[in-house]
């Protein structure tokens, strides 16, 4: 065996001490998971057990239902990586049984169309109770955290309250169109109606939680895995100051293409973007993400080899582009996906 | 048929048009149950179907745990009346489930030994959010009733907050007592070390909630039912103003012994009883009420056929007293209860 005293050669990857992923729900929990199993494995250049991953997820999704703190994508990668979560459906608790969304259905309580299982509630009154005793909404996740033990640093991007808002034509309203909770968009409407326009309300007025910029300034690596680029991605980005710290970290920032041939692999981004007149296409998402030397957040973009044909595009775009197969059918899969990034982003250290 | 409008003969029972009834949980619950069916199939003299029933509820049990405001004698009414309850525990839900019991313990969330089921958490939820959005208790409560119909006029006896806290002797505390919340007392203690003093945090300060001074002075008859005389009757009798209404209304007041044969038949009387030093048996519970002949709250007391022996006591101390069967081994059995306590008040004016 190389002593590790020696100095490494030229050729081997960089070693990779700490990587920050900026996270929305679950296509964000599956990326966590097989980068968590390439670095634990090897797969990942540089990568190792010991490498450090902070997840900033997004909290504009978040809201307040039946009195009780619901944090989506925080308890989606938690979950997750805590295995904890409902494989199949991908949110909530395994193992889930609904009784007291059948009595509060029984009372007549709305909204009706968001169930909360029983396991999953457990969760909320914890955070809630502690939200309303003065802690923090970081304070809570690391204490729920400190059962889930998800293998990562997991922060909010935010401890204040921001929430994605979006407004759909309605021909009953007097004004045609009608603002919705972004959680009635998605659960309610099902996305099946036509985003006319995104509103993240009190995202101006936020700041971003503790430790969020210094995991952005102080890593190896930042990642964006294929989550919404609007109402997850965009929606970290958009804390004040939290665009500024992935402009200007040192550290290289590479994208996965949540578009895979034209639209989404799941969720609901094609609908959201069209929402701020962005194409729905691979190109068209990392060219609104941008690259660094020209404003931007992103060095590199890794898009599906399917839409192979459209590199040059990002290329002229300034950043670097690779296709690969993008598709999280399993750990193995997703961890070839983190370590494509990983050296993609490498590639242009060589 | 003879004419509603015509005089009724003489040996006719004077019509109950209202009922009102003190009442703490299980036992309380139990008997509403029976005089409810006694009224409706006319074995309670004078009471029909139109019957009206006032309950006014202890919520000296109530507390707050997880975030949630939990109501445990207005609950247990509202489910055993509204045909919800779990028939062989005596309080919670039908085919409840613990999911979220089970996932506040993987918490580690304190206490643990107090179980919320999840169809219950569900109204639970609905009355913290409630309370929070600035509605009373009453006015909760009464939300509550709408879904599950009990078939009674169901009042807290105050809106204010009163919490029955029971202290206990503890050799490691400095002071060599402790003092425990009545949940901790009765659930985690299961009463299973001695009373040493009860103690009605907020009751100075409560006032009755609307309502039930009305209920008690324009009613027909009064109930104490068997429910334990020192924290359930008694906090409700403790109310500023409470006392009182009982002691001057025009109607009879009429009790049961929840002590046959020298202890409680369930829960925890004898324990409480010894702490304010009033003997465990059926005549001494009738004289700790009192005569209101003599500043009491009774005109008569029921004790149970064992205890026969005691009623030339009562009937010393100023109550027309009267043994017979007092287990509420069925609806039946409890009808005649409430049928025996309503003839023995109209015996007196005879």
């Amino acid at each position: 065996m190389p002593s590790h005293s020696a100095p490494l050669p030229a050729t081997d990857p960089p070693p990779l001490r700490r990587v920050t992923v900026l996270s929305g729900g679950v296509g964000g929990a599956r990326f966590l998971q097989g980068l968590l199993h390439g670095l634990r494995s090897g797969l990942v250049p540089g990568g190792s057990a010991d490498t450090e991953v902070t997840v900033v997820a997004n909290t504009a999704d978040d809201w307040w239902i039946h009195g009780l703190k619901v944090c989506p994508d925080l308890d989606t990668v938690m979950y997750t990586l805590g295995d904890g979560i409902d494989v199949d459906r991908g949110w909530g608790r395994r193992d889930e049984t609904w009784s007291a969304k059948t009595e509060l259905e029984a009372y007549g309580v709305e909204p009706t169309w968001f169930g909360l299982g029983d396991r999953d509630i457990a969760t909320h009154l914890v955070r809630t109770q502690m939200l309303e005793a003065g802690f923090t909404l970081s304070q809570v996740t690391e204490a729920l955290c400190r059962r889930w033990q998800p293998g990562v640093r997991l922060l909010p991007m935010s401890d204040d309250r921001v929430e994605t808002h979006i407004a759909v034509a309605d021909p009953d309203s007097p004004s045609g169109r009608r603002v919705v909770h972004f959680q009635e968009y998605w659960v309610r409407l099902r996305a099946e109606v036509a985003a006319e326009s995104v509103l993240v309300v009190g995202q101006e007025a936020a700041t971003p939680a503790p430790g969020v910029l210094e995991a952005i300034a102080e890593t190896d690596l930042v990642v964006l895995p294929p989550s919404n680029p609007v109402v997850s991605v965009g929606t970290i980005l958009g804390v004040p100051g939290l665009r500024d710290a992935v402009r200007t970290t040192s550290a290289p920032v590479v994208g996965l293409s949540p578009i895979v041939g034209g639209t989404h692999v799941r969720g609901m981004a094609a609908q959201v973007l069209a929402s701020i007149g962005v194409e729905v296409s691979a190109a068209a998402v990392g060219a609104h993400y941008g690259a660094r030397s020209a404003g931007g957040v992103l060095d590199a973009w890794l898009v599906d080899e399917r839409d192979a044909d459209q590199l040059s595009r990002l290329e002229d775009a300034g950043l670097r582009a690779r296709a690969v197969p993008l598709m999280m059918t399993d750990h193995d899969a997703t961890a070839r996906m983190a370590a494509a990034a990983v050296d993609l982003v490498a590639s242009g250290r060589r």
